[in-house]
This record gives C-alpha cells, structure tokens and sequence, in this order.
C-alpha cells in the first residue's frame, strides 16, 4: 500500500521522530531546561524522574506527537521555521500525557507488559521484590509515576514559549482532549467484564478513547497552533475521525491475533480482562449457542490459558467477525485517504498524513 | 489565642470559605461554565464528574484555596474588587488539585478514611461490592477519580480569565508546586515502614510536603496574580514557612493522639504504615532499649490493634516526644506570628492571616 515515489517535499517523518525525541530527551534530563521559578525548584534529577524518562524514551511510535507535527506543517505551510519550536515542544508534552494515560491505564486493567517490556508496576514491583508488600507497593510507585508524567507535561507545555493567542487555543483543546481520555477509560472500566453483544458501545468507545485522542486532538493541535481557521479544522477531522477507528479496531484483531512478540503485549490479554471490542461485540451478536458458550466461558477469565484463548479465536474467525472488521478497517482507511485528496493542506503534509494511515492499516505492532 | 476583638477591615474567612464553595459549585455542577473548545465536549455531567463534585464539595478546611485568596488581598490591597474572580476561580483550583492528591495518597497509603467518611477507593469497592474484584475495581475507579480531579483542575485554572501576563507568573509557580507534591509523596512512600530516628528526614518531607504545598505556594500565588514583588514574595515565605511545619506537626500529633470522630482518620493508621513524623523519629532517638522493641513491635504493622497503639502512645509520651512536638509547633506558631508583624501586607490580610495561624496551631482537626 506504501507508494512508491515520494514528493520531493514530503515531511521526513523519521526525522521528525528523532527531533520529537530530542526535545524530550533535553527537558527530561535537563531540568535546567525547565521554566525558573520563584522560590527553589524541589527537583534535581530524581530517582523517579529519571525513571520516567526511561520510560519515555523506551521505543515507541511517537504517533500522536507526529501528528500533531504534521498538523502544524499542514497548516503552517510556506510559514516553516517559524514557531516550529514551540510545536515540537507542544507535541513532544502529547508523548507524556499519553505516558501518564498508559501509565495508570495499565495499572486498572492489570497489564503485566508494554512495549515489549514490563509495565510500570510490574517493573517497580521486580525492583521492589524484597519487600513483602511488593505488588502494592510497584502498584503506588507507578500511580506516583503517571502522576508524575502528567505534571511534567504541563511543565513542557508551560515551557514551549507559546504567545498568549495560542495558548487560547491551545489550552482548552488539551482540556478537552484530557477529560476525553479520562471519561473513555471509565467508560471502558465500567464496561468490562463478561462479553456483550454491544457494537454501539464498542464504537463509541473506540471514539472516544482512540479516534478522537490518537488522531484528531493531535492534528487539531499542530494546526491551531499555527493558527489554522474552521475549514482546515474540519479537514483534519475528515480524515482523523476514521483513521483513529483503523487504528483502534486495528489494535483490537492485533490484541488477539497480533504476535506477542511484535505487538509488546501478552496476546490473550484483552481476552482475559474482557476488554470491550467491536471484535467482540460482533461475535456475540452472531454466536450460535454453543459458540456464545465458549465465549461467556471463557472471556473475562483472568485464568484464561492458551487452549481457551484459541477457542475464543475460533469463534472469532469462524463468525466472520475478524472479517467483518478488517472490512470495516479497510472501509475507514479508505475514507481517510479520500478525505486527504479534498483536504486544503500544505502538499508536504498531505504525503505525510498518507505514509501515516498506510502505517495505521497495516501494521503489525 | 484568638483575639477578642476583630479589625473592622479584617478579610470575613468564612463569606471567602462560601465563595471559594460557590466557585467549586458552579464549575464542576455546570459543564457549561468550562471554556468552550473547537469540537465537541465530551463530558455532559457525566457520574465520575458527579462524584468528584461531592467529593470535593464535602465540608472541609479549604485552606489552600483560602490562603491564596488572602495572599491575594495582602498584595491587592486597595486595588481590590479588579481581578477578583480570577483570583477566585485560581483558588477554587488548588482545592480541586488537592482532591487529586488526597485521592491518589489515600490509594498509596492505604487510608480507609478521610473526613470522617470512606476514602474515595474504599467508597467505591463498597459501592460496587457485588463484583468478586470490589477492592481493585474500587481502587481502579479511585485512580481515575484523581486523574479526572487533575483535569478538572487545570480546566478550571484555564477558564480563570488570567492575562498573559499573570499566565506567565502563575503557571510555572502551579507546576512547581505540583512536582513539590509528587516528588515529596514519594519521599513518604519510599520512606515508610519501620521507625527511624532520622528528624532530618522526617524534617524534609514535612517542608517538601505541606510546608511549601500548604501554606506558602498558594500564599505566594496569590499574591503573584495581583502583581506582588520580591520583598512581598518574601514576607510570605516567613510566615508561610514556619506555619506550614506547625501545621504538619500538628497533623502528626492528631494523627495519633486526635479524636477520629473529630479528626475524621482513624487513629492508630499513621502508626500502622508507619508514616515518617518528627514525633516518630524523636521518640526513636530517645527510646531505651525497651521502649525501642515497642517501637519496632508496633509501628509499620498492618495489624496494630488499639492495645498496640495505647503502647506505642506511652513510648511518645514519657520519652517526651509528644512534648517536643508540642513545643516546636509553639515556637513556629510564634516565628510565623512576629514575621506577619514585619509583613507588607494590606492590614485586613494581616489580621485573616493571624486568624489562620491561630486555627493551624491549636486545631483538634
């Protein structure tokens, strides 16, 4: 799906990558590089902040900071250079509101790994396993560490050097974007559990926490910062709003289908917490009674082993489900791509936000 | 201590109390009141937002938001009634800060109350005891409230109708309070446990914690929004400073020797984590060897029952740490007192804050 030429302006997004990184590298191990204050500052390079930044700067895809980049390109167009600092400041604070978001995420829905790697309070309970408190213990570590990371992205965002018609703009779309996370992820809590034939909650899910979050809120950020109007705005969502459900519906076959391996994350995991999916809802709804038996028996069971798991996924499969949502994957990517093509944005961008939703289709992690 | 006679120009603490209420009320009742942002706002009264608006509506002390409005007056001085609801809606703020990081050090320390009612964690694991997971279930929703309590704040503080310019003094003062806060319960967890006769220690994590959090950061707020300078600035951290110890000590000794049915905790829970106080490591220090295996009996047990805590008491009072305590709350109270007779503040601040400090010294909760 890649094309295969490249426009000679197209934004570099590897480049952009490392400079996203760059610039959380310098304000997490730098605390001189943080705004001054009245009174002394009561951190110097601690131990947990330090922690954070490992956490930060584990490889990732950096998703919602490239957006936000490419959101500001698209808009900023000819007008580069000026104020890109101040974007890739914005966008790289997006990398840590999403590390407190995954931070306390995993904590309430008992995540042993993320990125390959253990999640926050399993990694603080191994380092603290001496202790007889131990899980408890990695489990306030990690409360503390997302808390921390929230904080720590106010003070990079304080600290993009952003003139006060942007912070107008700014400020109550990070806001909105914030409470959006929060009130999707009750919403997820609270309906977890035993499988349900629910799409129209599963979607509505996936909106909130994903499409808006992954996708929208960042481009609208990158482009009101450079002071894009209502049309652009809307341009942005034409193509976000279906991108982000590829991306979350991609996540959800992923979750079950994925390989560990590459995906970072224990495959049966979303099975065991009984995590509410489109997937899931659609093959509730289609379950033949002795099917809808494996899947009440088996989703939700935090002690769901292999053999169980892949009963869940013949289910899946055999309901036409998984393909009933990589139709719908496909259909969402397509209206991305054509919503690109009527989309006012700079050329440079426009090729970016492509490589971009070819990324989100078909990736593998 | 109280005075008998009131200046007629004295700032009426409990029409500020009802005000600071109003605020809360209004915001956190009425989504509509929140800045409006380009795209749709997700919360619409939402359950969480009701629980958090009763949470933080229970009756309480409201210092820090008082202390910031009184900062603002002693600053303001004539000029008062221009930029007052700013100052208003800065105040309300840090009470919603305060819920985030009661709610959250509650999960961590384990607390079953707090004013007088279920902790937010405890409150929800009842609420939902049907479920076989209750406790992590009450726990997860828990993190979210304080998640959601964090939001809301800065929500409130971006719709306070700030300048660019009090923007500019406000926001890097707020975030540096907020790692004050993170980092100093940090220092608190790592350090719970057994008692140590560390005062140095214990020292620090009293003017990490609520020293500068309490008393002198929303002092200084304040005061910044309504233009304060250096030798202002200054004058409130005399006061501030001292008083913000004697408030912790006073904490620590109510902690253990208060009545719950006035102080609203438990008694024997800050023997039982093994919290980190002056008194505890005064009592240490001074311990014979009998009274040192009481200490290392009780103190930091899970199930220390009340015979327990009557021990430990004795081991508090007849080493003469209850005495000590007592005593430097006295001479704080006392420093805080003659630095505000020196302070450059409007007259009426002046007498509110002798007021506050009278409460902060001699309170029963």
């Amino acid at each position: 799906m890649r094309p295969q030429t490249l426009a000679a302006d197209a934004l570099d997004l590897a480049d952009l990558r490392e400079r996203i990184d760059g610039a959380l590298a310098t304000f997490l191990y730098n605390p001189s590089s943080r705004v001054p204050t009245q009174g002394r500052h009561a951190s110097k390079g601690h131990d947990l902040d330090r922690t954070l930044a490992q956490y930060v700067l584990a490889p990732g895809k950096r998703i919602r900071p490239l957006l936000c980049l490419v959101g500001w390109h698209a808009a900023a167009g000819g007008r580069q250079g000026v104020g890109e600092k101040a974007a890739l400041r914005l966008a790289a604070s997006l990398e840590l509101f999403h590390a407190f978001a995954l931070i306390h995420d995993d904590i309430m829905d008992g995540s042993e790994s993320r990125r390959g790697a253990p999640s926050a309070h399993r990694a603080f309970a191994v380092r603290h396993q001496d202790r007889a408190d131990a899980e408890a213990f990695g489990r306030n570590l990690a409360v503390l560490l997302g808390d921390l990371a929230l904080v720590r992205c106010d003070e990079l965002l304080h600290s993009a050097g952003l003139t006060e018609g942007q912070y107008r703009v700014v400020l109550p779309l990070i806001d909105t974007m914030r409470s959006e996370v929060v009130l999707g992820q009750y919403l997820d809590l609270r309906a977890a559990g035993s499988p349900r034939g629910d799409t129209g909650l599963a979607l509505r899910v996936v909106r909130l926490k994903t499409a808006r979050y992954t996708v929208e809120r960042p481009l609208h950020l990158g482009a009101v910062l450079a002071g894009a109007g209502a049309r652009l705005i809307e341009a942005c969502s034409a193509y976000a709003l279906p991108l982000g459900e590829a991306f979350q519906l991609r996540d959800d076959v992923l979750g079950v289908f994925g390989d560990p391996a590459v995906t970072g994350k224990p495959v049966a995991e979303d099975l065991r917490s009984g995590k509410v999916t489109v997937l899931m809802a659609l093959a509730v709804r289609r379950a033949t009674r002795p099917q809808a038996r494996v899947l009440r028996r088996f989703v939700g069971d935090p002690g769901l082993d292999e053999e169980g798991a892949a009963a869940v996924r013949r289910v899946l499969e055999v309901t036409g489900a998984r393909e009933t949502v990589e139709l719908m994957i496909s259909a969402r990517y397509e209206a991305a791509v054509a919503a690109l093509e009527r989309a006012p944005f700079h050329p440079g961008a426009t090729v970016a936000l492509r490589h971009i939703a070819d990324g989100v289709a078909i990736r593998t992690a």
